[in-house]
């Protein structure tokens, strides 16, 4: 079982960085596949923490897959690194265990951690849309363009019916980030 | 801004009736539109109370879809009514004003008391799919069944990729009552 959120790291110079991950949560771990190379793996054997952030303000995934992706953070309390001001929930992490793999090492990590500020107010829909369509722009070199319409075009209901000022504002930066690859293919490629 | 929730009322003889809906934040208030005539609409007139329940169990979504609504509850603290056991986090409210329709009156509702058992998790696509695959349920009598398919096509890959046993078993449910619905139209219509 896969859940999307926003894994946040720092670099040896303190320097964050934020992006939307697909993790697992495996008995008592938290399990994270990032790619290599990539700064999140980088930071990973650096500090060997991370800051699993739950967010409702989907703008996040939205904004970190279309280079927004300058998020307020504030320290961690009980491990090296720092907190989505977004999130309504975090879990502070330790690296215990690394599988290695040519593309995806699996990091292991355990809970030092967690505290909640928001309860979740429950499913939205739009949100739901923002993920998908986020996951749909991160793939859309792998896509023919009437698929990626299609896609779109159901993904826009839900948006229509439930958004709110957060979802529309993501919406409209993940659909600027199609229709900019729908018109210049190759420079996203 | 509209958000899937599960709204759970009790009747003059305190028999619990449990419904998915979609309700609204507005300002200090919960805004559920139930429809007329409806037994959540009948229980808020005689109890003036609910409970709104946020659970990440989504076969409570699928199974009071495909009538399967028999889910433990216990019983609210500060509020006439019964609290989902399934919920992660759940208000308790009262009725403050109704505003009248003769297809779904608004009902506003207030907070008194709120309690959370568990952190929300993250965003798994699996149970978005879910959630939209019995909105889809209660359309089916309105929808052609080309594009019932098509949806399910759609829905179908987050489940592949991201789905728990309780995503499984709701998507079966869902599915089942699909195919029943395709073959016995009439049925459920």
């Amino acid at each position: 079982m896969i859940f999307e959120v926003i894994v946040s790291t720092v670099d040896e110079h303190d320097v964050v960085h934020i992006a939307p991950m697909g993790i697992r949560y495996i008995d008592d771990f938290v399990v994270i596949a990032p790619f290599k190379p990539s700064q999140t793996l980088h930071n990973l054997e650096v500090t060997g923490t991370a800051v699993v952030n739950i967010t409702d303000d989907v703008r996040v995934y939205a904004g970190c897959i279309t280079g927004r992706t300058n998020w307020p953070t504030r320290p961690a309390t009980h491990a090296k690194g720092r907190v989505l001001e977004a999130a309504i929930n975090h879990q502070e992490l330790e690296v215990k265990r690394v599988v290695d793999d040519e593309l995806r090492p699996k990091v292991y990590l355990s809970q030092v951690h967690r505290s909640s500020t928001k309860p979740f107010p429950g499913f939205n829909r739009a949100q739901a849309a923002v993920i998908e369509s986020a996951i749909l722009v991160s793939r859309l070199h792998m896509l023919p363009e009437d698929k990626i319409n299609a896609e779109l075009a159901y993904l826009q209901i839900a948006i229509d019916k439930t958004a709110g000022p957060r979802e529309l504002e993501a919406w409209q930066w993940l659909t600027d980030a199609i229709d900019e690859f729908c018109s210049h293919p190759a420079k996203l490629n």
